[in-house]
């Protein structure tokens, strides 16, 4: 297998058009970006200089790799069109962390997943240089290929199996989605109330701060719930009444960490 | 009223021992701690150059400020032990949360809350100066003196009243305490897999600093919960089979973000 220089892009959406920038940014050839959308194609295409389409069938085989950043249920059915397309021999990687390597076995010979582990938004600059990517693939020589490729992006590459990308997956969606989640509802209590978010700053900067400077969460809990103040979790639900919703969800969680 | 320049502290625990720190570094006079524990209340009194009692009875009138930071539960006992041995006419606060000031009418005429709103453990420093202040007090004297120590700590003070304090402790409760744990359950997952917690760090960073940069928590959620893609989460509930606590968890926050 010859060094990757050029690649091909599937998708345009928040990892498709962080990547493609990126790769971009690193010297590599983009040579298409692909998307349903044409208009989404042609506005990421413009900005890594590549050809956008909106139909497989005009791709052609000449990229060295191609990356799918498509909708977890959407890889399948690009892999099939780029078998038919194009045949087995192209390498191809998917990005996400639930989907196993093993969907593209069939397809092609040379498979992988290209995972950032990093929540990405469209119009915001990330330090690409501090994501951990984590490469999977069936043969040495690819995963060697791959990691080439990261370490031109990032300082943090690791090498794992199908099965640790999947666990990284859901303690991601713990330590991400639902502390997000938890801001949201923090944030919608103190307007209902004519206060701002913002006095909550230097408390969520110190909470993640702590943890990010080696603090084990599970010993520097704190609050009502781990204290088992039942006084205290009286009063808060006694307040939430007004928030059904949010009074349900602190109750389940109150129990939980006093568990 | 004089200014505020002798101050007492009642408590020796993590509130106490870190106001009387900052107090002592701003030039306040330390007179006395006091804590049931005469081992804990030398070990505070010997960094704020103070005399450490066991007994209120001990303690004389003279001081300034009497600022109560003891757990929920015994701040009114204080009081009344205060009232017992010095009086109506000395000045008090507490520093809680969730405790309304007027817990302290019929025992003092000036009294009030002094509320740092910042989750503190013991051997860490923090930048006092960026922690937001809450003060509550009966009346407008009294509450420029506490304002007037609290400008001599940090740059963020607010005058609030007391049910202003209690939304504010609930949504900390959110931001702070229930995200804590959502890193513990992450860090539990990684690592019964043997795999590092710090892999995460850097989405953990994003996720924080995104909000604080002003991103709405709740327009950038994402996530399979968000997505509502039932195939993601219902293969993330089938792996946490493992940890039945945990798939409950997760279960539960996917319905509530789903919603």
């Amino acid at each position: 297998m010859q060094k990757i220089k050029n690649i091909t892009i599937i998708g345009s959406g928040n990892v498709a058009t962080h990547l493609g920038k990126y790769l971009y940014n690193a010297k590599y050839k983009i040579d298409y970006i692909y998307s349903r959308n044409i208009k989404n194609a042609k506005t990421l295409a413009k900005s890594v200089n590549a050809d956008p389409v909106d139909d497989i069938a005009e791709v052609h085989a000449k990229s060295d790799l191609f990356l799918i950043a498509v909708s977890d249920n959407a890889i399948e059915i690009i892999a099939k069109q780029l078998n038919k397309y194009l045949g087995r021999k192209i390498n191809v990687v998917h990005t996400s962390g639930m989907v196993s390597s093993e969907i593209f076995r069939g397809y092609f010979y040379n498979y992988g997943v290209f995972y950032p582990l990093q929540t990405f938004t469209k119009e915001r600059e990330i330090d690409i240089k501090e994501v951990p990517f984590f490469i999977t693939a069936g043969n040495d020589d690819f995963v060697k290929k791959l990691s080439k490729v990261a370490k031109k992006l990032s300082s943090n590459i690791n090498i794992i199996s199908d099965k640790e990308r999947k666990v990284l997956h859901v303690a991601a969606v713990f330590a991400n989605n639902f502390t997000n989640y938890m801001y949201s509802i923090s944030k919608d209590i103190l307007e209902s109330e004519k206060m701002e978010f913002d006095l909550l700053y230097p408390l969520i900067k110190e909470t993640t701060d702590k943890v990010l400077s080696g603090y084990n969460p599970k010993k520097i809990q704190t609050g009502p719930a781990v204290r088992k103040d039942y006084n205290t979790i009286k009063q808060h639900l006694k307040y939430l009444k007004k928030y059904p919703e949010y009074k349900e969800i602190y109750k389940f969680l109150t129990e939980k960490v006093t568990d």
